[in-house]
């Protein structure tokens, strides 16, 4: 069988960085075109911009050029800043290719709300809610995704805060509407982007509490579950190290603790979800889970506040971003969902 | 006024190592005795164990002798591990000691809460609820501990928890009886044991969820303030970094904002708290705060979850530590209270 | 006596905070005016930039206005990129103030060396040889410091590599010419710029190698003491943490070690030289310097390859920017060496 | 072809780590036997010491049984810390396994260094200096290697300063019998032992400056090389960081950079060391080598000066240790150099 050719929009990137690490090992993947964001001036090797790649890969990483990116590959991963990716997929989508974004563009269903939560008006709105467009979290939609030609794939702190969360929701198990979240991620979760290296440097740093933009596909996607509305309390905060991402949620439930656990058993088989883990009684720590593709979740339960701990743990690199995109690309072609990603 | 002769028993440790650091800028303060724990085996100079105190104090650190503890000292900081100082404050309290203990041997009232949360039968509980023997949250027991003869410094998380939580209670606002609180602080608030490395090394790691010794004093203050028992839910966590903490609080309340400012106002005015700072819609970040003896706690409400949260942001080995009972000392003292500690 | 006013230009960068931070301590000084560099666009109160300084500073940070510089203060640190100040440092010598100034602006005699190592032409060449102007050296220069209406603050690695060197030429014990430096220093000492975090994170990155614009002060000032032209081969690296510097010097001597240990004994006396320690034999670390005003200097001598290792540390900031400046302030205006530093 | 079957001693370790990560992927080794150092209590799952490796391996770790280690694989990593291998390898190379020793026991052919530099009498001499016994510098030994039945395994810092050091000293460029290296090592490199953390937060620490352990194998590797003696001066450093590190070495030589640079070509061909990469006139940093068995090798000239400096980065537990141990592994068996390794 022919490689799979694949370019990447938006090279330069933490997230495209990861791509094309994780790729590289992608025995099916050809990589055929890197291209970073529209203000690059001029063609450069890949090991220019990233030494260790040097002798691995012979690219040049050049401007953007739309044209080039359908002509170039069979799948396209869009790892662009918000509102740049709508912009790209319609003619992409035209031109038949597969594509994966890790944008936050397809990610609502309802156009109105790309003004509140991503200021900007949505380009290409006709878009959000047709079939062959799917929200990628991949332990939830997994059929969908093997049929889909566009996938959305799921922010880093939505992909950890769902995987703690639908379960519980999926059993019917929570009481009330709230679900209150306190969530730390390194760095790189923002972007690489110049910053003050100072408000790095050994800080814990909490930012858009209540109105960060991962907000809304979490709702969306309990809301879809359900039926319910839920509301969300979420206090995200930028850690002084690069990579990885914790969730603590504090939900409410009546069910005794055996019942909590058995519906997260069932929703995370080891056949049908290979990359999540459940432990009932510890939690897991950055170290467990980054650099691979892996999200550990833990339990506790106390039953005199009727309250369940859950925490999440991930790479919000990996699992929250290239990651499971790579494991949704190997969904869409019917590879084994952890091809280079172990 | 002749400076007051004060001795330190665990000055090896980072809390005693803080309070060396602090008292050298204390004018009416006189350092004659630093204690290493009982292992230390041989007396040492100061600056051999920290080299940055080198030509600033000419002492030895010694093994523990509590009958030069006593001696040597009109007050005495003890900075040991917790089950140490329950041992030693008896007789320097009958000595006519004024001590300040940064342990936990003497914050709980009822001796029957030792055993579970501390892991020892307290060995001195006739003395955890005499009048004299008071817990050292300065801005709320600022006129017992004028008159004290014994500080029960309070407990890192603690002072961070119970500084953002307790004008609500004060102020009777707080609906139902539960707080939940996620915690992130720097490793040195285990203290100075030898660790892995490793597990300290960009990491963040959850431990001692709902049991950390720290709530049942969290508990103990709540309730002696509005004569209610409250249900505490608490995620502590060990940041990759040396110092700082923060606390969010999940707190329900159906007081609009404004009230719940004034609250805030009320308890800390410029002149009565002159450590505490309030902000209201914005949060503080761990860099505000490391270094300095000063409480940040911001604010924000969600009205329609009749949900306020709090961050409270403070440097654990200052105003969590040796800062707080330097802050005490100076009130015990009649001395201004952020002497030595701006 | 009344306290010298102070103006600091250019204090939102590290080393004007820094300069903030210290004279908050000094009893003889009172803060006037504080100044962003030319393109900050509105006044902003100190707290609004540095939250740790919210209640103790009431002052607005606003755009630098010169004639407003030199009409508010006594004295001036200016701290702005190289470059600026030679515009500003004229017209307020002029007006009778006492400027320490640094930037590299007037750390070199010779006007033609600053198109190489500043990539700029001098517009004050006149001023670079006057005998009111003197290179900031503390333990060097402490008299002709007393006279000067200007100093030039030597920069971070110049005063670790000439602390750590200029001893052994005052004895005339440094075999041939060269000095070998291999030195690192916490990513504050490029100054607080945007940087991609990333290359701070976990990092370890050598720059400017051969090129560093401190080399010239350097072999200044080793002309200068020695009459002699040395080479110098100079490594810089920055560390992914935020303060501290250790430069390690290969030195070739034949002396034997007693005659090179006194040769730093006679320039570090304890009275003469109140920051600087000289230790045989072992090596200093940077946590034994970080946030003080010292440097800490380890000797080693191989007799066999006839050759020293020295190590020198000091925090880049304090001893290496604004802490040196403070001295030096002191020194200009017959305080005690040590006020505000300890 | 059946899969060689390996058992690893320290799987517990760092290296041990790093050499289970690296070998899952490896598609001609099966491993069948972990064992931790002799104190290790009782048998433990992979997965609990190391919870990313769960759902990949279904392994106890055990305490290190001799008989068991030789019965159970054909070939046999040995991670212990220095000392215990001289103790196992001779029973497993009469038994007939290859082993890939990463201590220091048989790095040394004299064995009256090991008192000096290792503080132990060598219990197997004998096999010091046989033929089968092989320094496993992998670019300079490759066919010695393949015909080895036990590897020693070259030091971390000695893989780095000899890849830096001996194209010079094959060309006879070197001048004179000195080489002068600056070392800095993530904390790592010390193996997995309780450490203070505090004393690697934020730290650079020099340590065992010119006497390490690594030093009389480099200057070992020279003479084997040239005939000659060299004499070296070494300051190793740990840095506050994990992974990586990189050499600063200062070299006399006469001979023009192009010369050099040829010198390094003719030694590092694309073919013959794939892992090595030479710049001319740029230097790597860390990150361009970090999680790779790539070393990194930056030159500069000074004609004037007559010197070279040469920096050498590289990943002190891959290249450094586990990784160069698979690469000898695959070379002992006929693999491609570079399988599991990229």
């Amino acid at each position: 069988m022919p490689p799979i050719r694949v370019a990447i929009a938006g090279a330069t990137g933490y997230a495209g960085e990861e791509l094309i690490r994780l790729l590289l090992n992608h025995q099916h993947v050809r990589l055929t075109y890197l291209a970073a964001s529209a203000k690059w001036e001029r063609s450069t090797s890949v090991s220019e911009v990233f030494p260790r790649f040097a002798g691995r890969l012979d690219l040049p990483i050049e401007s953007l050029d739309p044209a080039r990116l359908a002509a170039s590959a069979d799948a396209v991963f869009l790892a662009l800043p918000h509102g740049e990716s709508m912009r790209l997929v319609p003619s992409l989508l035209k031109a038949g290719k597969r594509v994966i974004d890790l944008a936050g563009d397809f990610r609502l269903r309802d156009p109105s709300l790309y003004p509140q939560w991503y200021a900007f008006d949505h380009a290409a709105a006709e878009w959000l809610s047709r079939p062959e467009v799917v929200y990628g979290l991949s332990e939830f939609h997994r059929e969908e995704i093997q049929r889909a030609k566009l996938i959305a794939n799921p922010g880093c702190y939505a992909t950890s805060v769902l995987l703690a969360c639908l379960p519980l929701f999926a059993a019917k198990l929570v009481e009330g509407d709230q679900i209150l979240v306190d969530a730390k991620s390194g760095f790189s979760g923002a972007g690489r982007k110049p910053e003050l290296a100072a408000d790095m440097a050994e800080n814990l740093r909490p930012y858009k509490v209540n109105h960060h933009q991962h907000m809304p596909e979490i709702t969306q996607e309990i809301h879809q579950m359900t039926g319910r509305t839920s509301r969300m309390a979420f206090v995200p905060q930028a850690l002084s190290i690069e990579r990885g991402l914790i969730s603590t949620l504090f939900i409410k439930t009546r069910a005794p603790l055996e019942a909590v656990a058995e519906a997260y058993r069932v929703c995370y088989t080891p056949e049908g979800a290979p990359f999540v883990t459940v432990r009932v009684g510890s939690f897991p720590q950055l170290r467990d889970v980054v650099e691979t593709n892996d999200c550990q979740i833990g339990l506790s339960y106390d039953a005199a506040m009727e309250l369940l701990i859950v925490m999440s743990a991930l790479d919000n690199l990996t699992k929250g971003a290239a990651g499971q995109a790579i494991q949704n690309f190997n969904l869409m072609h019917g590879f084994p969902e952890t091809t280079a990603l172990r």
